[in-house]
Order: C-alpha cells, then sequence, then structure tokens
C-alpha cells in the first residue's frame, strides 16, 4: 500500500502549501547500528511511515545550523538570552577533526549521543557542554543554574557524561578530549575539562526521589557507568543524524523558532508527549487553541513534540508514533494548518516532576511560550511498589513553582475521559462521573495488543491501525523467536 | 567541687562587665519528662555545668519575644525583610488559650516540639508555621521559596509536621488545630491548616540524597510518621522553654540581634557546631578573627552557635558540650569579650550539604553576615557503607551557590590539623604532610572514652576534662546497669 498525502506538518516558508511529502513505500530505511530502539526492518504491516522532507527552496532561508548569529523569537528569550549553537562552522570543521583525532578519545553510548545532540543545538541553553561539577550540584540541589549576571535559568536534570576508572587513567592531564558515537565515528570535542566524583546513588536519590531499583533510565544507563563524570564546552564536528528516516523531523531549536516566525505565530503552545494521540490529547490541544484564540491571539500554533531519545521497553516506539501523529492529523483531529510536528531528541528519565522542568524549559529554547501540562507528567508506576511513582499532582504543581520558568505560561490540563453517553472523549465531569470511563496507557496497550477496539470515539481509526499493527508485528516477531527456539 | 567563673559569655547591654554567673552546685535541674539526650541526673562528676542567668536590668531592653516590631539589623536583613515572632502577645494569651482548648488536638514529638520552637522565634524566617504544600514542594526541589514579590529565600529543608490516618480523620473538616507538647501541654494552634501526603520515601531520597537505612534522623522521625503532612500558620501560646538549666542560652534571633547591636559589633561571625571545640576550631574562629580585622572591620563578634535540637547517639549531649564550650572561653582559647555563645534550637538532620544551608540561613535570621564553613559540614559516614556520605567539599559549593544566600559572606576554611613538630593545631601544610595528624570526632571520642590523653595542644585541659568525665560517667552507668541485670 502506498499512500501520497498532503500534510502540512512542516514548512520552512510563510505560505505552507504546496508542500513535498514524500512516502516510503517499505524502502528499508538506514538504520544507525546502535539504535536498538530501530527495529531493521519495518514491523508493522499497513501503511508505512509518512516521511516529511524538509523544504530547501533557495530562496526561502534554509535552516543552516552553522547560523551563528543569535535567533531570538519575539515571543520568548531562549535561557540565557542566546540561543547556544555548538556545530563548528563548516569551514572550520578538517582542522578540528585533525585536531579531534590526535586527543584522548571517550566512546559515547547511545544516549550519550542523544544528549550530545540536546546540547548541540541549543535545548539545553545555557548550557554549552556537558555539565561541570558547580552546574551539576546546582541541576542536583536547586533544579536551575544562577547566571554571572545573576539571573537564574531551569536546569532541573544533570546533564552529564560519565567515564571509567580506565578512561580516566588515559585522559590523564589533556585539557581536551574527542568524543567517539557508537558506531565508532568522532563526533566532537570536549573542551577544558573537569573530572569529578559521579555518586550515583546521590545522583538518583534527588533526580527520582528514589532509589527503588526498577527505574527504566537508572537501569540502562547509570547502573553500569563510571565512577566519574566529565564536563566541559562542547563542539560538535557536524549536525547530529541518526539516519533513521526520521532527521526531517529532527528541527533544531533555532529551526523551531524560524519556522514560527515564518508562520507568523503570536503564540506557540507546546505538547509533550511519549504516547499515541488519542482524541482525549487532541480535545485538550484544541481546546488550549480556542481558549488562546478567546485570549485575542490571533495565530497560535501547535508544537507537536513527541520525545525522540531513549524510551522504556513497553512504550510504543518512537517511529511507530511518528506514524501514528501523521494518522491523527491526516484523520482531521488535529489542524494540520496549525500544528507542527517534530521531533524532541532528548532520552526519557521518567522523573516526574523533576524532568517535567525539563521539558518544558527546552520548549522555552525551542521557542514556544506555553505549554500544557497535564496529570503525572513524566511519571510512571512505581518500580516495586502498588502506585503511581509520583503524586500526581506535583508535577504541574512544581513546574508552576520552578525557577528560571517564570516566563512560561503554563496550561494545566482538565482531565479528559471517555463519555459513555455521548460516545467521545470528553473533559471529565464530576457530576456525572459514572458515565465515565478512564482508559489508560496501559489499558490502550492491552487493547491494542489483543486486538479488542477501544470504544467508538477513542482514537481516530487511522491511528488505531498503526497501534494494532504494530502489536501484532510484535507478536508475529514473538512467535517466529518461539518457534525457533522449539525448532532448535 | 564549685566554681564561680566569670565568663563574658552574654550581655543584653552594651558595657559587658559585672555579669551574673551562677553555678549550679549538683543542683538536680528541673528536667522536662519528654526528653531522652537530658538525663535526669548529674552523669559527670567534676565541674557542674555552668549556667548564666539572663540579665534583664529594667533600664535595659529587656528581650520580649512578645515584641512585635520588626527587628533589622544593620548587618544583614532577615529573610523576607521582618523577623518572624508567632508567640502570641500575653493581653490576648488566656482567650487563645480557650480556643485552643476546644480544637481537635494534634500531639506533637519531642522533635516537631524543637521545630515549632525554630519556627516560632523566627529561625525559619519568612516561613510563619509547618509548611503547606507548595511549600513542601518548593524546599524539596529547589531548597528556596519565590515569595509573592519575586524574591527567593533559601529554605533547604521541609520544615513539616506529620499526622496519622486517625488524627487526620479526627481533624475532620476543622481549619484550626491544638498542638500539644510532649509533656501533655497545650502549646500552639495552627491555623488555615493543608493537609496532603507524606510520601516518606521522596522526602528521604531529595533530603538525604540516599534511602540507606541508618540515618539517624529518619529512624528518629520519619520511619514512624504518619502518612500527612498538615501544614499551616502557627501561634505559639507562649515563648517555648525546655526548663534544662540551658534555657538562658537559647537566645532568639531577636535577642542575638539586639545583642549584636548592643555590643556594637560591626561584623557577626556564625560557627555552627554540634561537637566539642578543640583547638583547631579555635584558630579558624581566631584566624577568621584576624581576616575580618585586616578587612577593615572594626569589632567583628563571634556567635559560637552550638546546635541545641535532636542530635545521633554517639554525638556528645547538648548539656557537656555546653560545659565543654564553657570551659574553652574560661581557659582563654577564645576571647569571651568578643565571643556570645548561644543555643541553635534546631534537629539535627545530618543531611550535608541540604542541612548546610538551612544551618547557614537561619544564621542570618539571628544576624549574623559572615558564616564559617569547614569540611564536610552536617555529614557523617554512610550509614550502610565504609565511606562519607557526602563529598566533604559539596558542602561548601553548595553553600556558595545556595539560592537566597547570595547576601551572606560564606568564609570557608582551610583545614587544620596537629602539627607534631610544633605540638599545637594548625593549619595543614602539605609541604610537610607527614609531621600533621589528623584527630576525626570519633578518634577524639575514642581517647575520651580510652581515658588517654590527646596530644599536648590540641584541647584545652578544662573541655577536655568535660568530655573524659562524661564518658567515664556512661560507664560508670553501664557498669551499674550491668551489675543490676546480674543481681536481678
Amino acid at each position: 500500500m502506498s499512500l501520497t498525502i498532503k500534510l502540512h506538518l512542516i514548512t520552512s516558508h510563510s505560505h505552507h502549501l504546496n508542500l513535498n511529502f514524500h512516502t516510503l513505500n517499505h524502502h528499508p530505511t538506514k538504520f544507525t547500528s546502535f539504535n536498538p530502539n530501530i527495529r531493521s526492518k519495518s514491523i508493522y504491516h499497513s501503511d508505512p511511515l509518512v516521511s516529511i522532507v524538509y523544504n530547501t527552496k533557495p530562496r526561502m532561508h534554509s535552516p543552516s545550523r552553522s547560523v551563528q548569529a543569535p535567533i531570538k523569537s519575539s515571543l520568548i528569550d531562549p535561557d540565557g538570552g542566546k540561543l547556544v549553537d555548538l556545530v563548528i562552522p563548516e569551514s572550520e570543521r578538517a582542522s578540528r577533526v585533525l585536531e579531534a583525532q590526535a586527543l584522548p578519545k571517550v566512546s559515547l553510548s547511545k544516549i550519550d549521543f542523544e544528549w550530545v545532540h540536546v546540547i548541540s543545538e541549543g535545548w539545553a541553553s545555557p548550557l554549552k557542554g556537558f555539565m561541570r561539577e558547580d552546574e551539576y550540584l546546582q541541576s542536583l540541589h536547586f533544579n536551575s543554574l544562577r547566571m554571572k549576571d545573576g539571573s537564574v535559568v531551569n536546569m532541573s536534570l544533570p546533564i552529564v557524561l560519565a567515564i571509567d576508572d580506565e578512561t580516566k587513567e588515559r585522559i590523564g592531564s589533556s585539557t581536551n578530549v574527542g568524543l567517539v558515537g557508537p558506531n565508532g565515528d568522532l563526533i566532537a570535542i570536549l573542551r577544558s575539562i573537569e573530572i569529578y566524583k559521579h555518586n550515583k546513588e546521590e545522583r538518583i536519590a534527588r533526580t527520582w526521589g528514589t532509589t527503588a531499583p526498577g527505574l527504566p533510565y537508572v537501569e540502562e544507563v547509570i547502573t553500569s557507568a563510571g565512577n566519574w563524570l566529565i564536563g566541559g564546552d562542547l563542539e560538535v564536528l557536524e549536525p547530529i543524524k541518526y539516519n533513521d528516516g526520521l532527521d526531517n523531523y529532527r528541527l533544531s531549536p533555532q529551526q523551531l523558532r524560524k519556522e514560527f516566525d515564518s508562520r507568523q505565530a503570536d503564540a506557540v503552545f507546546a505538547f509533550q508527549l511519549r504516547n499515541p494521540v488519542h482524541n482525549g490529547h487532541a480535545l485538550l490541544m484544541n481546546d488550549t487553541r480556542r481558549r488562546l484564540l478567546e485570549m485575542g491571539y490571533k495565530n497560535p500554533i501547535l508544537l507537536l513534540h513527541p520525545l525522540g531519545g531513549f524510551t522504556k521497553a513497553d512504550d510504543v516506539p518512537l517511529d511507530v508514533r511518528m506514524e501514528q501523529h501523521s494518522k491523527v492529523l491526516e484523520d482531521g483531529i488535529l489542524d494540520p494548518e496549525t500544528t507542527i510536528v517534530a521531533i524532541f531528541p532528548s532520552p526519557m528519565h521518567y522523573a516526574g516532576p523533576t524532568e517535567v522542568q525539563w521539558h518544558a524549559k527546552a520548549r522555552i529554547n525551542a521557542g514556544a511560550n506555553f505549554y500544557i501540562v497535564g496529570r503525572d507528567p513524566a511519571g510512571m508506576g512505581h518500580p516495586t511498589e502498588n502506585r503511581d511513582l509520583y503524586d500526581p499532582d506535583h508535577g504541574k504543581k512544581v513546574l508552576s513553582m520552578a525557577p528560571g520558568l517564570e516566563k512560561l505560561n503554563i496550561l494545566p490540563f482538565r482531565v479528559a475521559a471517555y463519555d459513555t453517553v455521548h460516545k467521545k472523549m470528553a473533559f471529565f465531569d464530576p457530576s456525572r462521573a459514572k458515565e465515565f470511563l478512564f482508559i489508560s496507557g496501559t489499558k490502550m496497550r492491552n487493547f491494542a495488543k489483543t486486538g479488542e477496539n477501544p470504544p467508538d470515539g477513542f482514537m481516530c481509526p487511522g491511528g488505531w491501525k498503526v497501534l494494532v499493527n504494530y502489536y501484532e508485528s510484535l507478536q508475529t516477531e514473538e512467535g517466529s523467536q518461539q518457534a525457533a527456539v522449539l525448532s532448535a
């Protein structure tokens, strides 16, 4: 099955018409070898992922990441006043590569690589590299950094690079190191380094508010990490790419700001998500737009901003989610004219109230001046106890009080649930509580896994089909594996 | 043995001469029944505790805690601009007592009672009661509170009151409650209460950076506490007293500020401690004074400020420490003319970098504009691993960056150790490291326990004798208990 659709997701010019959309017809995508989340074959069986080629007509500003001029949106200033861009200008690249080759090397895991991406594009502005100890301590204790001029920026997650004893010894007294990506490429230089102790227990306790075993990021990243952290100023040799067919969705904060400007947005409201979009989500995004129009804004733009980095094993993978999001726009559940879909490249911590600040802060840097926050953002079940890890209300409360986020408009959302009378997702009405059905992420995944249909109006049929196909493909895969085991 | 000494510890007038010092001649002190740290008999066998009667000559301002006017020292403003004073004026006391008697009651533990004391005198200004959830969350996540005017004050420890399910149910929909002290007295009203969940695991992890079993404050206070926290505005029915012979040392921030003013101090440097003063401590306090004089200050005053609330079982008890401190001044190791000894009523958390902020912040409220910080402040050994719980340098680093403490001058101190060549405590000189001996608190206590003398010049003989006598008395007590068990 092949589709050519018109979808006004991403444009780089002010008239968002006549976009070039190419549909991948089950072409095997170039996958990098180091990304276990990106499968090396198509695993779902209907509509393939819609990929959008970023429009680079010569008459328009092509979004070059090596532009050094500060990009300021009129809507909201980036943290620190200037968007950080750490990609070396093309003219200097050759000499820096030579320099980097001669330096002691530090190997990056896949998630370290994602952080290099995040830092290099300025999502963490004004952070210019992996944290040194003074930044790490401020992040851990205060969820914020005090700048030299006395101003405060939010910085709730420690963005750090761990090394082991052997690497530390190999670095010796060198002041700079080269960073090697998971596929063996030299990708960056870290300058004026500082090596300090990695107290994992303290880092985990202060970031997650628990040290219980089973925290996905901890198990994936921290437990096996070295006992040292290395901070320094980052210089990335060339823009980070994943070659997974989704790079065109990976718009940098600079690109997003340009896009908002070219759309003449007078308000940008960001929606962070790591799950498929159901009609409850859509309801609140559309309702937010309605509220913004009521407030007098003429052209509010929605940034639908799925997280693209590490997620836990039972979350729906990025490529499936991206396809699902495309269907939601295609089916008209969200308005393509006023929506931009792009990937937020950060890995997921599942650190609740601590992480939601990061999610909001990064969107300030991307030019969003409104941020939608719901129940239990970045939360999950407690890994060892039968309860939510975080109080579901703490995320929005903490966000509303967080240092450095005062300039962002926080939009807490009302809970949406399935209205069994009107057969659609609606804002929960406590006066007729019994007529509402709450469908959790787990319940939704179970529906999709068992092939059972959710109630009518829960999700657009096209989007639902993407999920069903994904889970079917998983079962087929499992079945084949079991068969292979049996026959072995 | 009886002593009458002249010690210029505390004065309430500008000429600090002719003070009245009374020596207790082993009179049994009035001990309250609820304080297990205060023994009901004298346990040491030489010089009894020196008690100082606070001078209240009529021509001077008597330090009344019910004075409502804001006390501002010229040296440093209290946090929030105005020192909190929550003791009900005497004229209104009778009616409030009647009101309190009719309210649902909440029983306070000994440590809750210490916090009532701390809050009521304004050590935690601008906090006006036990924290409501918004204050608790800001404290936990940001170690600071944002005020309505946008300014930020430091607030690193959650100052909270826990209640159990049964108490919560008993309170019902009442908006005010009465607080009952550990000895059964009605001591305060908590108004406009808010009850919210007490997630102990999260509180512990974010406050201590570990959830390992064996944290003294956690075991004493949190583990057995209820699953709810109750916040509200505090009104204390009368000034908090312990009746343990040490109340005259318990100067409120208001009293301390008056004292600094009357002494015409142009700098006040606070030294927080929970241990006996050895000559290394004295060296750095005297050296700090020298540095302040060099900086041009004419009359720097030292606030020697031992912590008076809960401490862990193997710390030296408050009364013994107070006697030891008296000896240090009596022996001339510290200058009585320029030193004020008073008790800081807070309980101890042993929460390292998180707690040192509280220790510093409270001293701002008491009028100190310089704060001395050493190695591993408020630290201890990891309860389950063979290492320090905190990086010994993190305390001073975190303190120097902490939000809300910018106005305080932090004085990090150089490490002092025993110089075996010059036979005295001296600042450690790395060029002749082998000639220095580090004597830890544990080592010091072991010396005192075994009756072995520490090296000459480690501590003044009078102060040392206090410790030796204390540990001898402990052994005698243990011996009697064992004998009693054997004969039973």
